[in-house]
């Protein structure tokens, strides 16, 4: 029993290791910890890890080295994507000690012969219990017993003989640290710039949907402007039934497209195409010619349905009944959402429910998705998430999961913490200087860093903020470079680069909203900052910061620096 | 099984609830935690709280309230001291989920007919359930009945029809809390002042020691100045072997009386009064006259041995011997203490040993102590201190420990959470208002003020710092104010009040060592601030700040009015 080493503040941890901390394979973590004992005796300690799925036996250590005031620290670098644990071991090095006293008595003259005989002691003990080194140990031994005491203790002061004994003994007064877990992502994790964009408004005419096919052709032009992945609303059939007609009304005319995220129809569910945008084959050829432009494709898993979804029949028992029979259709009192009916994640057949979701995602991983952005993951069980994150990372460790949670604080960390990659954050709202400096502060340095990855999006299908309204071209700079600097990960919803503010007056919405309508745009229009997109993301990308393990990208001051670069290289080219 | 509740960032706690946290008896405590669910469901909490030692079903319950952001709150007052347990639990409230979704639709004029049958639908269920309740519920029940819908609806919305649902169903969705540790002290163990004296030295001679009865007489003078706790050096007999003489130095003439804290002789050990101060039946009387001043005792808690401790014969496995086979004396290397052996925490005999240093503590409350200082705990193993302080608070709780460990911040931090109920501090370092500031603000507002409470002491007989060396009166008062107004409890090493401050050159040790010999005063010596310290000490314990549950009792701004108040009251008389 351990009676005298203590291990506290144990670091990256969330909520003292109720959940995993992130970190990015391939970079150096450093794992820390307050170690220290009573009394005045020598310590020593290290760090333990491994793949959660591995052998549990099958530690890699790094030795802890103090950083001073009893913190000791060590860096991994995590080689692939995955689960991981991680522990600390610390014990008494009770050679280490003698060694100690001996020398603080030789450096004031002191008389050791007393204190020899107990160091010839505690080798002859290693001599007897090692096992590996028995015979160096016993040479040493046998050197020590024939030399004259001033030979013998230079010799068991000799570096090696430490080494040799540290490993020869079991650790004294061992004590071990909880396993704590290490959620190791791959860089694109972290770092990116996205680009949001309704693949049916790709084409030049608003009467019928662009295809994937014609949505592809736009591609290029998305890498040309160095973003690094495209985001796509629901591509599954949308609902019939109480379908929405523009500016969501409750009336759509036989035309209307719908919106995207009244996910089912006779054609099928989550699992399939909107018959308007393409086949499953479109879809694969969509996200191949996104690779070939090395494009990775981000797609919407929104757990809702349209009444015409194929669960609503299949599966009556997923979703809430009123006592007259019929469906619930979603509500937030006193808005209704008729076109879209949510499952009951409590339903008493959870199991087929949850495994049939969890499907939907390794369904979509076959046609090689790897990125998702959850659809308002705060209305669905946190227990579900924490489930359904860890099937999936269990098998594909490479997927991404944005948690789109436009919320409160506290549940919108909690969902970061339950195993979200990264999440939508404020930063859309925070346009003053001090509550932006403020904010990216608690993002960067308040232990959010550990768990929270934010991806800073400056506008949303959903949300055209007050100052993209009121601001023009100028705001729209500004808010690109705050984006793409304060944030390792940032958005756009495509319309940004041409500064589209046409909003619902009195509301953060934009008007004709794309989301009930198919829209055209002439994406070389004067007045755009295609350009300055560009530049951005260039630069951002190539600018080395970046890439470190830091939340935060840019000082202020680096920031400044950054705009004036930008600005100066687009008005001189 | 919960799926939808979290509850985080419970507070007070310490390491997450690894220690426990610590309270006053008869004061308020706030407990809190971070309380939500996903989705837009009506959630309640409530904290449970209960003294460890009774029933395990005997929990007291108070509602927690929301503050905002997701934070909810609740105050209790623990009535005695003792250690106690409080859980917080959660649950989603169905019944008051429907009202506030009624109450919605009703104010924006929507048509609620199915939500009333759902409505009514609940109140069937519980009056299904419930046992206690039945009769009201099925009063209501019928009136629902044979009620107009609107009535109905105006019924089910009346505020005692939400308590008697809320009690009648059993909680939705339930999740509770880890049980977490608070130790509830006596209001002593937060606030006080302290005096520090050698019994032998407060008489009229150097050649005798004074014995306890002539000591008692400097009670009421010490009343009289306002402090409410004196504390004693070892009171035990002292060592013959290896006697420290004067200024420490290793050889003590016949008459010299050794230091108190070299333990034990012929006449006894750690349960017997030192023959020149008295006997038992003395120590009774003194404990008896401190009393009837209504000032408490407080003992020194030093284990450690002379070499004529009655332990030495007795148990010598319970010290570490050398391989000559003679018992090792302590040391701090190069330093060495001959006059001293350490108990050896971790001989096999282990059982025993700590038993008897228990026993020790129960054998001086049985004579009226139950204030312990104890000495050097970080040179002791910190599982021995967590055992014995746990061991003495469960059998009496009123008892309380001040931890003397001038070491590095995290052992002295981690023996407040293992258990001491207060804490030597660095304040007698902290001269500059900057780094004054700092500390304070450490101590009171970094979480250290849930298990860390600070006793500002000015000086020891070990510490006479810089500043009172060469700062004269006036950095005697400042030192003074310092002290009492920073921290609730505080204290002096007498002499302090003579503004005594002869040192060893170039250490910050006191010259002549009140330790090593028995000392005269004059008490009434010009230039004392003896009436100063009685000002401080009075307008102190009855101000009302004081006796909050904050650690820091004043701010800066305070504290200079409080000195000018003090210093004019001084000055005027």
């Amino acid at each position: 029993m351990n009676e005298h080493l203590l291990i506290e503040a144990v670091s990256p941890a969330v909520d003292g290791g109720r959940y995993p901390a992130k970190c990015i394979a391939g970079e150096t973590v450093t794992l820390s910890a307050d170690i220290f004992r009573d009394g005045h005796e020598v310590i020593r300690a290290q760090v333990r890890w491994r793949r959660a799925d591995g052998p549990s036996d099958a530690w890699e250590i790094n030795s802890l080295s103090p950083q001073g005031n009893d913190r000791w620290a060590a860096n991994i670098v995590p080689e692939a994507p995955g689960d991981h644990l991680f522990a600390i071991d610390a014990w008494t090095d009770v050679f280490g000690t003698w060694l100690e006293d001996v020398g603080k008595k030789v450096a004031v003259g002191l008389e050791v012969s007393s204190e020899l005989l107990q160091g010839l002691e505690l080798v002859d003990v290693a001599r007897q219990r090692t096992s590996n080194d028995s015979g160096a140990l016993q040479a040493l031994w046998d050197a020590l017993n024939s030399a004259l005491p001033e030979d013998a203790l230079a010799m068991v002061q000799a570096p090696v003989v430490h080494t040799l004994m540290d490993r020869s003994v079991p650790h004294h007064d061992l004590r071990s640290s909880d396993n704590y877990r290490l959620i190791v992502d791959r860089p694109r994790a972290r770092f990116g710039a996205w680009y949001e964009m309704f693949p049916r408004s790709q084409g030049r005419q608003t009467v019928r949907a662009s295809t994937l096919r014609e949505a592809a052709n736009r591609l290029s032009d998305i890498r040309d402007m160095g973003f690094d992945v495209v985001y796509l609303p629901p591509v599954h059939p949308i609902g019939k039934t109480f379908r929405k007609g523009p500016n969501n009304s409750l009336h759509a005319g036989e035309r209307d497209p719908g919106c995207p995220w009244a996910i089912g129809s006779l054609a099928g569910g989550h699992t399939a195409i909107d018959p308007e945008l393409g086949t499953l084959d479109d879809f694969a050829a969509f996200v191949q010619a996104a690779r070939d432009q090395k494009l990775e494709v981000a797609m919407d898993f929104a757990i809702q349905c349209s009444p015409d979804h194929p669960w609503v029949c299949e599966h009556p028992e997923w979703f809430c009944h009123l006592l007259d029979g019929t469906i619930k259709h979603a509500e937030n009192s006193p808005k209704k959402y008729e076109d879209v009916y949510m499952v009951n994640f409590d339903t008493y057949d959870k199991a087929s429910l949850w495994n049939a979701l969890r499907d939907v995602l390794l369904f979509w991983i076959e046609y090689g998705v790897i990125i998702f952005r959850a659809d308002n993951p705060h209305t669905k069980p946190f227990a579900f998430w924490e489930w359904v994150l860890g099937e999936i990372r269990a098998q594909h460790p490479e997927v991404i999961f944005l948690s789109e949670a436009f919320t409160r604080p506290k549940p919108m960390k909690a969902l970061a913490k339950l195993g979200f990659t990264q999440s939508y954050t404020y930063f859309i709202w925070r346009t003053h200087a001090a509550e932006i400096r403020d904010y990216v502060n608690e993002l960067a340095y308040s232990g959010m860093q550990h768990f929270f990855r934010p991806n800073f999006f400056t506008n949303t299908p959903d949300i055209l903020p007050e100052i993209l309204q009121t601001g023009g071209r100028p705001a729209f700079k500004l808010r690109a470079v705050l984006a793409a600097t304060l944030s390792p990960t940032y958005g756009i919803y495509s319309g940004f680069e041409l500064c589209e503010n046409a909003a619902v007056p009195g509301k953060e919405e934009y008007s004709d909203s794309e989301k009930y309508e198919i829209r055209v745009r002439d994406w070389h229009a004067p007045g755009n900052i295609r350009h300055f997109m560009t530049k951005i993301n260039r630069s951002v990308s190539r600018t080395p910061p970046c890439n470190t393990s830091k939340t935060l990208r840019f000082s202020f001051l680096t920031m400044i620096r950054f705009w004036r670069t930008v600005n100066a290289a687009v008005t001189t080219s």
